[in-house]
């Protein structure tokens, strides 16, 4: 299971601070349990055991935590990619990618459903250097060097089947070995792959 | 195109009446757009042009008018079920089943994210007696009277992929036809059906 998570924001953006990464790991463990609107920066000042005027030195509002928390998941997606390029055959590298998106998605079912629902970051996400640099090295993983706009658009949908399963209500009592290795089946099937 | 939306509430729960209509309606357009954080019961009323007061009377949290919101589209998926399952065979009941979830899923894209990824949506869903119900029957349309426990979550998978994509960020820039399109080859790739 590749869930590479140290170094992760070198693909994205600049890296989070430790500080920063502790308010991003409160927000998502409260916003999974309350929700974005039912989290205030308090409420993360409190989760962690700081002040909130600590809080609020490192993010000025939630709204930016939600930011940051979505860029260290895309990073989370760049590190899976960064894994599956280092392979040794374009069969090997397609493999581990598959396999990395499908339990990164199982790994953070819990925790990032309600920021990645969130209005705010869908709009963003579209416009992201980042994101588009992201999905552009795993569509060549996934479809070859010289895959086209086809290839782009079901990458887009594949990574969004798998990632909006984990998180939508219908699955939400399935275990995460049965949720991956029907997701793993899932992505097999839509690509045409063996097994 | 299958989405009955009259009478839809009859297969879940008691109908809602057309002023809590109006009030769930209005609160999808604004959780779209500002999130379920962001929405307060004031701002429901200023888009239905009524006082807060008469919304209050309809529902008393926001927490309420989420539910709804979330048995209402419920109960769209249990008008596609009941549309498919008076077809005249098994395979036009199938065909019926699956277009009309992706064309559900697609034709709500912008509107449902942000309450069907709400953390406590997730839980009631889990037991909710209609839901149950509602993917009981979607399972014999799709895997046909025999089939058993492996059915029944492959039918949660299918249906959580559909429309977990719909409202993902990595499918936000994917137009409404291409959606369709390739989220029926997904999900007959996934059933092992031709074309």
């Amino acid at each position: 299971m590749i869930i590479p998570t140290s170094n992760a924001a070198k693909h994205v953006g600049p890296a989070p601070t430790a500080a920063q990464t502790r308010v991003i790991a409160a927000a998502l463990e409260l916003f999974s349990r309350n929700g974005v609107g039912g989290t205030s920066l308090q409420m993360i000042a409190d989760e962690i055991g700081v002040t909130k005027a600590a809080v609020y030195y490192q993010y000025k509002t939630k709204d930016e935590i939600v930011l940051a928390a979505a860029e260290a998941e895309l990073a989370r997606v760049a590190d899976v990619v960064h894994v599956a390029e280092a392979e040794s055959s374009p069969k090997r590298a397609r493999e581990a990618a598959l396999t990395g998106i499908v339990d990164l998605a199982v790994a953070r079912r819990r925790s990032v459903g309600t920021i990645l629902s969130d209005p705010v970051i869908g709009r963003l996400f579209a416009q992201h250097r980042a994101f588009r640099d992201v999905m552009h090295r795993l569509r060549k993983l996934l479809f070859g060097e010289e895959s086209g706009s086809e290839a782009r658009l079901r990458t887009a949908i594949l990574v969004a089947a798998i990632s909006g399963a984990v998180m939508h209500p219908f699955a939400v009592d399935l275990d995460d070995d049965v949720l991956r290795s029907e997701l793993l089946r899932l992505a097999r099937r839509f690509l045409g792959l063996p097994k």
